[in-house]
């Protein structure tokens, strides 16, 4: 499947990585293609991500990776991603499904960042997507874990944790909990339309102090039931 | 042990129950104890709680309750909370442990209410009620599961899941977690200072959606790791 990236940082080359390794043509998308040799904090610089991903990795610009995508993931900073999306382009977007695994987070209280979402209507980010783009089919989904329990789940815990997706249309909904199930997720939980993002969103806080708390360690939210 | 109870719905009587169970001597602190054959929602009388949780078992006022305790826990709903500890009395509270348990919820839009919490400086109820009561011992604990799992955690996938805690006094978190312990919790996670009741309360936005989802089985979030 061809699948374009809208962010080339941590998140955005972990997730680019792992799906050209499942055989999927992946272009990631940055804001200046041209800085391929820039170091990007806690990952590779673009061209050292092109040549560890291998011959389905591309990285262009966002507008590229959004037109070249039957799918499209939303792997920015969730402050820069209606700009970010925008930049991208509607009709690049236009009737596609839109992975958002973005979290909107302010750092300049200090650590740990302070969560934006708020639980109340457009209080989160993926409805601010939704709304902003509403020919796009917006699932949130990953927004949860690290990047490196995002793509191999199976890893921790022998995969005995779980992922929330929600979103307005089931399809789409389906078609991104297959991927997940590629990805080697086994408890894929349907929250309902995409207002459920405010409580994927709002998982932010206690993640952050867990993560203070456990250092690097994976770990990720188990729904025991 | 003596342990005074602020709020005598469901969440208090099932606690209560409990804790005489195990063997305190507990007072279930009411609006107005005159009251006693009203029926509560989802609950039972507070005759009928006295006739059943046994000898060791009293109500009182929100101030007996408070003066009662050596534990004293806030089992009203957090819209009110503020307004009940007051009235059970600042000289009541003073020095002793407060287990806050309640959640600030905003049902006046409709189901699933909204969680009032924020992921901001006081956001929460938990710092809230510490900031008001500057010498009672908060500690934010068991706010994040229906009161049939805070009671009985064994029953729920062998215990194995999550309860956290936070507050600013450690002898204090010390003797929560004994208590949990003593409930049949074997996962008990301290989260630091109570400005972590920020992330323990914006747990209920995504708990409101599994709840609606998940219907009256008992579930409860696990950390993975």
């Amino acid at each position: 499947m061809k699948i374009g990236i809208v962010g080339s940082g941590v998140v955005g080359q972990v997730v680019g990585s792992r799906l050209v390794e499942l055989g999927h043509e992946v272009v990631l998308g940055t804001r200046d293609p041209a800085k391929l040799d820039e170091k990007k904090r806690g990952a590779d610089s673009l061209r050292g991500w092109v040549a560890g991903a291998g011959s389905r990795a591309r990285v262009g610009t966002f507008s590229a990776a959004a037109a070249h995508g039957e799918i499209v993931v939303n792997a920015t900073h969730g402050q820069s991603s209606l700009a970010a999306l925008r930049s991208a382009g509607e009709t690049n977007l236009a009737g596609k499904i839109l992975i958002d695994i973005a979290n909107e987070l302010d750092a300049s209280k200090g650590m740990p960042p302070l969560a934006i979402a708020r639980d109340a209507p457009g209080g989160s980010l993926g409805e601010r997507i939704q709304a902003a783009f509403s020919n796009v089919k917006v699932v949130k989904a990953l927004n949860t874990m690290n990047a490196n329990v995002m793509v191999d789940p199976q890893a921790l815990a022998g995969g005995d944790h779980t992922a929330f997706i929600c979103g307005n249309d089931q399809g789409a909904k389906a078609t991104v909990r297959r991927l997940l199930e590629s990805l080697g997720w086994r408890d894929v939980v349907d929250l309902g339309d995409i207002t459920a993002a405010r409580g994927m969103e709002l998982l932010l806080p206690i993640w952050l102090r867990l993560w203070g708390k456990l250092g690097s360690i994976p770990f990720n939210f188990k729904i025991a039931r």
